[in-house]
């Protein structure tokens, strides 16, 4: 008997004769004539049916408890199914202990009990569909790429640049070393931190390839409370070279996040349902919007415009020079109609000296964008680079940074060309297209509360 | 004039009239009534062919310049080409500082030299055909697992747990705690580490998906002056459930290791055909017999007894319940007619507790395996894990980690099932298959001498 997946038996057209199936039981239903278990093995949110004779029922086959199962796939009478499975043996491999088992049957657990059992709340309909969906999302994205001709960089994890004050900094020792604190025996002899991204790096490699990607975690060591905020989270980042206006970097934006996410919707439109269905009902509508509209732009001079005529009062009051802060995007967005927000060019003084210069004025800005997503705020970030080596020399001087930035200089002197980028957090999209409250809940494995597993 | 890459113009099969191209020069050669130029864009290790007329070249057209061509794609009457580009206009964008510019025209620089560039080297034929197989590869070992109906999971890179002692670790800290140095101040409340492997962590999700895998970055704090070792390096990992025997994960890293490599030959042939030309002349045939070959099996026992009969001398004499050195795996390969070797059973007291336990004796092993390939040795690690809980719990309580993997208990108590898993290294795997020497030639970035990429 061939040995098959859940997701292969009910996706099958037509019976298939003798069968195996391996899975968790997700329920058990005794009646009189007829045992009905329902099996579930992570290949879908979906679970088989198997009926069986009575006498196949055992004191270990209980809810939780792993089972291996042979019989014959036929076309289900019961209508909620293609298919299901005539059993003939049920064997239990693993019994599960349903007094101590924290997951209990049929019951929707909420996000924040799951949080707490990181071990364990894989095994629930919800975290079970998220990870397919990351997955899925995951491998969306590596495809969305390299079908456009980039070649994909595993950037550094451990590095000594911080990217210009794109959030704090950890740094790492070894066990040793940390305990003797002299700052004097680094392992990696000048202090190294854990990469907050990989940009600089990338801009490197655009300086012999005119596409590539990196899709890697990032670290930020503040905000670990926050709904919002990990300290470790993925990101994607693109670096285009011979690119000259901001348009065609936000065109890939846009395309990425259309791409990827009807790809998620074709390939699990269960495990997202169960998100839209239970979590958050008008996320499908506001989704189904996004992907149907044409995302809009404004510059961040009418951006200041539109927040200073808002009937609307900020915590933050809006002010030309001044960063944007999420209640002002979330307006923004709700302004422009729920669909998705480009805001371009920003003031020159508040980003970092890589961004390029448009040498407007009085109000100065560069080649900057955030795109604004409705109900989070800033999903991506991103610019041109700055590629003329003398205002990238004088305004490394003026910040002092001159020294620390010889190499990015080399970059320009040899062959420089226009280019830009962005990067995209991965948790904050899924947070997104999923309607998830709390970013803890996207990641596979959540630090809250602690638990040896971190 | 449409813009094209260089492999898309150096792949058609018939001339495409007016197009545009943009990259970097790699040669110029002026003749009386003719301008060549060669041009590359990273998209390809071939360059492509300019003809142009003299009255086209200028001072700033050197090696190195960054340039956009218009003209004619036509077909090459030169034979070593297929196509070429007749140029109607050529504009340097970026002009090269020639002189100071540490590369230098048609001339193969030594790897050594290229390490000490970590920002420019990727302009170079070696490290730009590095950096399209390590993507190629990327992309494969994503295609295998999901083709093979694989669920991806991001396991952490920040955790608490050391997959007992895979290696030294890295403490990783906020930079103002580090400065205090007080340990009660961990950002994490407990001590935190970079992963050395997310075995554990895909442990737990194999008791709800009976396929999983990951593909990440990996930490030891140790041997950073090795070639054979780096302190950051990928691993991909991944586990089975419902899996009885070892030859099941055997076969999975076979099938890996086979897979990808063809996939890459027929992906990007003269990149890797650089390698085997000019920096291992003898590692396409090695390459093939491996993949022409079933791989080998022997034990550990069988193992032992053929170094203790070897004529070779070895720095570590070879004796039972010890582990096997680099110079024994590399004498057993050999032995073995120069494919890879898979050697199973390992001494039970040699290896951490989740290993499954054989019961044999008196020499008491674990369902352990190690690949070991030739010229490099060991490339992959895995075992069965052990299911049975009252085994794991008299193992752990012997060793004092009772309390620290309560939660692994845990994973026992509730539907375990027999499973069993690997991991390969990334860059170990790219060594081989290019036959490079030293490990720091095959990742983007290397860390020696520390610049300030890092």
């Amino acid at each position: 008997a061939g040995r098959l997946r859940v997701r292969e038996l009910l996706g099958s057209p037509e019976p298939l004769g003798e069968v195996k199936v391996q899975g968790w039981v997700r329920s058990v239903r005794s009646q009189k004539d007829v045992l009905f278990l329902h099996i579930n093995d992570g290949s879908s949110l979906e679970n088989l049916q198997v009926v069986a004779d009575p006498s196949l029922e055992s004191r270990d086959l209980t809810f939780g408890s792993a089972v291996e199962v042979q019989g014959r796939l036929v076309k289900s009478p019961h209508g909620m199914q293609n298919m299901e499975l005539q059993a003939e043996t049920i064997h239990v491999v693993g019994p599960c202990d349903t007094l101590s088992f924290p997951l209990k049957i049929k019951r929707r657990h909420p996000l924040e009990y799951l949080r707490q059992l990181p071990h364990l709340r894989c095994r629930s309909n919800t975290n079970g569909s998220l990870l397919r969906i990351r997955s899925e999302a995951t491998a969306a994205i590596h495809s969305f790429f390299q079908d456009n001709g980039y070649v994909h960089i595993h950037t550094p994890i451990i590095t000594s640049n911080d990217c210009e004050g794109a959030g704090e900094v950890f740094q790492i020792e070894t066990l040793k070393e940390a305990r003797e604190s002299a700052e004097e025996t680094h392992f990696f002899d000048i202090p190294a931190f854990l990469t907050v991204s990989g940009q600089l790096h990338l801009e490197v490699i655009a300086g012999a390839f005119t596409r590539v990607f990196t899709f890697g975690p990032t670290f930020r060591a503040e905000n670990s409370q926050s709904r919002r905020h990990l300290s470790e989270f993925y990101m994607v980042e693109a670096e285009l070279s011979f690119t000259e206006s901001l348009q065609d970097i936000m065109q890939v934006m846009e395309d990425l996040f259309k791409t990827v996410t009807s790809t998620v919707l074709s390939k699990c439109p269960c495990d997202v349902e169960l998100f839209h269905k239970y979590m958050a009902p008008a996320q499908k509508d506001r989704l189904e919007r996004t992907l149907k509209n044409k995302f809009v732009t404004i510059s961040y001079n009418e951006a200041v415009e539109i927040l200073k005529q808002a009937s609307q009062t900020f915590t933050f009051k809006p002010e030309w020079g001044c960063d944007l802060q999420t209640e002002h995007e979330k307006y923004l967005v709700k302004h422009c109609g729920e669909i998705p927000v480009f805001v371009i060019n920003y003031p020159y003084d508040l980003k970092p000296f890589y961004m390029r210069d448009n040498e407007d004025g009085p109000q100065h800005t560069v080649a900057a964008v955030d795109l604004l997503i409705p109900g989070i705020g800033e999903l991506c970030g991103g610019s041109l680079r700055e590629e003329r080596l003398p205002f990238l020399e004088s305004r490394l001087q003026r910040l002092g940074l001159t020294d620390t930035y010889q190499w990015y200089l080399d970059l320009r002197k040899f062959g420089s060309v226009p280019h830009g980028g962005f990067g995209m957090g991965f948790e904050r999209y899924l947070q997104y297209i999923l309607g998830v409250e709390n970013i803890k809940d996207v990641i596979p494995f959540p630090r809250f509360p602690h638990s040896c597993l971190l």
